[in-house]
């Protein structure tokens, strides 16, 4: 790329100090700062890390919960060419070293709140030593702000090549350890403008960061709002009281919100104390109406789409068109997206295949696993590992975890159909399906039901049920009866359904 | 860039067939195609061109009016890595030769009605044989269908790297020739979503190109519709009967209309007789508000922005913020704007420097000219040759043409700013300001003013009230009364000025 094509992460943050030099970037506690002054920490930063001998290439890793630094810092390493890693601040000792023996970061940005007990842990069972420890809470010698103070403010104007990556997320386990996704400026710069299109993100917006940064759901949004020109609010982690009083004082538009938080911010507003109507959503009962405004966006007129990390968020929007079965929409603007079968050669309209997807927002590949990704990206397509189905309109269906097709007598049986079946029955208000190990033959279908209220239905009605509308070897064997179904954000968390429910065996899985 | 990453024009194509089979893709009179059909007709034109020799860097030329054979032939080059021309049909034959002769197409597209006997002069005064001329509008052996039938619609999906030139447009003489200005297919790419988000492009957009696809300015918003899988209705040129016609007939939403456009539609369809409110437009007069729809998008509610072809169109947006002196908002999500002085450095906020900028969406250079490249590309940058200011606010503000500083006694007059005062007089409708050659200060400044109705303002009012608000060397020194500015587009045609009231003398044009 020639360098009067070129467009950074680094970019954004100077062109926005030009554009917008009073407007407010960033809110977090007592910090309030335009994006002249958010551009000057990031020089400061980046100048600081420098001096620490981070360079391109490097990783930087954040051990601590939301802050407007997360952001300052992924700028910083974006203007040096350097990889911040943002980690889950929820895991345990042991996988905090994992990640410190995986990644092995020149830096760590590290919280005593919170995570004291479990990074001291860390420390002592890690081999990688970084050249220093900076806490994010702290006031000492060691803390942040001290260690800011001695860097100048001045901007290097390093040539970054946007193809670099700037951000690793860890993302699901494959092989029993997770991958950190690395994922490029240019990636992230399409990708926000792709969602901005989806969201209607216009100068002005105000975003708040309710989710954690260490998922892409929420960190596409900060990122885009950034972007755009406009304003990223920051709480440490989501309370419902705490989100209603900032969605009050700064007026924000959006927010992560998965169904439970939404039931928790209606629940904490109940008697109408705050003014959350700048919040802009997908409707939902009377009472959340009455207090919130509609997203007349295609995003907020149709929520979400497909997506993973490992294509920097979405690589499918409802918004893009809903149409046919189950729809997830489409790609994308920046994205193709085909389903193809083990061979790599495109499956037929209505076939369940691989989705793999090409664009320049598709990750760079996992850090330091070679092997996987030659296999994730074969023939030039990254490989997602899920399943889908175009149907006759051309919309996409996402139809799960390859990983985790249930198969019966040689026959595979993808658990959304079922589960679609399921629930046209009247009695049954949601359910999952599961592959449970079978001596003869290999998997049988298990159903985890919830019942709409008074519904009667028993297992022998459910099972009849499916047997007249899909295939006999797709019917459950089994039901089970349950009071809700445990979802992650909002999809099913089949894992704690295999291990709650005896669940195992797929053909595409690690053996148990 | 690595294959995974990889999006060409061709690609959005290929999506597009699988994402919308059944859409209808380009209406053209009686011609209906679906993105099935238009992506089975750009593999038979790149089948046949690559028949003719056309290779990748190739050149192919489009010498006739709007057709939706510009955009097949455009994916059928970017299929093939090759350059689709679209001539401006309005050239005479010597400057059809011109073209033929520097860009020395392998393929000419060409129209007999309008264009036959200019065409004729151009092949008999160009040194440079085309390998084929192909008719669009006719019948024989010769005729473009005729040619497309012995080429099969197999898509050879060749590797093709996005930052490839895919278009050339002329542009204005720096050196009394024209240029023409390559743009990739990356540019194309992200200049389409950057304009889908100030537009709401939506899945289902419908698009009249109304204004000339020889220009970026017809032609950005017809790639763009469809990128987004919208329907592209095209007319051979602007009438205002047909258009509405068009408009009625197809619920078109969006059309490029200059002032003059608006006019001759809300006259042609005074007696309503069309239903046109499709069509979502900036508010005018209230006979064609009650005609029309509001479009409320960014771009509806701050029309326009500074824009050229070297950018693949527009560079700011006023819909990203509408604020300082004469603003013309801010850049693209994917620019960098600055404004430098001589050496290439950025000038202080408030002063006026040369518009330079930076982004995936800037074009490659113009075709066969090396000296002019590295002069428009020094230091990275693309220097626009135009003049412009960042406001206090971050919002810029277009001066004009470096060209066509005024300079009287060593001081640089902007025009701009001299017109602004004109026009704030109340016996004053419209005023344009030229320089003319002064034997004692080099130039002098003259303005072509035309009254308000009723106005009996004088030159010596006129003058006086300028003196009173700007530096006295800026004042005109002679004002002329006219009827009219005369304009290309929405743009004072300056050059029109100039030959007819005697202008001249600019310290940064050529010799007169």
């Amino acid at each position: 790329m020639n360098q009067q094509h070129t467009l950074s992460l680094g970019d954004i943050a100077r062109e926005n100090r030009r554009g917008r030099p009073q407007a407010t970037a960033v809110v977090d506690g007592q910090v309030r700062l335009t994006y002249t002054a958010l551009d000057d920490r990031v020089n400061r930063v980046a100048n600081a890390l420098a001096a620490q001998g981070v360079a391109a290439g490097d990783r930087v890793l954040w051990a601590g919960q939301n802050s407007f630094r997360v952001l300052e810092l992924l700028l910083a390493c974006a203007k040096l060419g350097a990889i911040l890693c943002p980690a889950n601040w929820r895991l345990g000792g042991a996988e905090l070293a994992f990640a410190l023996d995986d990644l092995r970061p020149r830096l760590v940005i590290w919280q005593e709140a919170e995570l004291g007990p479990r990074l001291a842990e860390a420390r002592q069972l890690a081999e990688h030593r970084p050249t220093r420890w900076i806490q994010h809470d702290g006031t000492g010698p060691d803390s942040y702000e001290e260690w800011l103070r001695s860097a100048p403010d001045i901007d290097t104007e390093a040539e970054i090549d946007p193809a670099t990556p700037v951000l690793a997320l860890y993302t699901a386990a494959f092989d029993s350890r997770p991958n950190a996704a690395l994922i490029s400026q240019q990636a992230i710069l399409t990708h926000n403008i792709a969602l901005a299109l989806q969201r209607q993100i216009e100068p002005g917006f105000v975003y708040l960061n309710s989710g954690p940064l260490y998922h892409v759901g929420t960190l596409m949004f900060c990122t885009a709002t950034f972007h755009l020109g406009g304003t990223n609010v920051f709480m440490p982690c989501f309370d419902a009281v705490s989100a209603c009083a900032l969605i009050e004082a700064e007026r924000c538009q959006s927010a992560l919100l998965f169904p439970q938080m939404v039931d928790e911010l209606a629940k904490a507003n109940a008697d109408r104390r705050y003014d959350i109507s700048s919040l802009q959503v997908t409707p939902g009962d009377d009472a959340w109406n009455a207090m919130v405004s509609v997203d007349n966006s295609p995003w907020g007129r149709a929520l979400g789409g497909y997506g993973q990390t490992e294509v920097a968020g979405m690589a499918t929007y409802n918004g893009q068109g809903i149409g046919g079965i189950g729809s997830h929409g489409r790609p994308s603007p920046f994205l193709q997206v085909r389903m193809v079968d083990e061979r790599g050669d495109e499956v037929p309209t209505g076939e369940v295949g691989e989705i793999v997807a090409r664009g320049p927002h598709v990750m760079s590949g996992y850090f330091d696993r070679p092997g996987l990704n030659a296999e994730r990206q074969r023939g030039g397509w990254h490989h997602t590992g899920d399943l889908g189905r175009r149907e006759a309109d051309g919309t996409i269906t996402f139809i799960g975890s390859r990983g985790r097709v249930i198969k019966s007598g040689g026959e595979n049986i993808y658990a959304a159909e079922v589960e679609r079946t399921l629930r046209e029955h009247p009695g049954v208000a949601d359910a999952a399906v599961i592959g449970v190990p079978d001596t003869r033959w290999g998997q049988s279908v298990k159903a985890i039901v919830t019942r709409t209220p008074g519904s009667g239905a028993s297992e022998a009605d459910i099972i009849e049920h499916c047997r007249t509308l899909i295939a006999s070897y797709k019917k459950p064997r089994t039901v089970v009866f349950a009071e809700a179904i445990p979802k992650r954000g909002f999809m099913t968390d089949y894992d704690l359904l295999d291990a709650e429910y005896d669940g195992g065996g797929y053909p595409g899985s690690a053996a148990p």
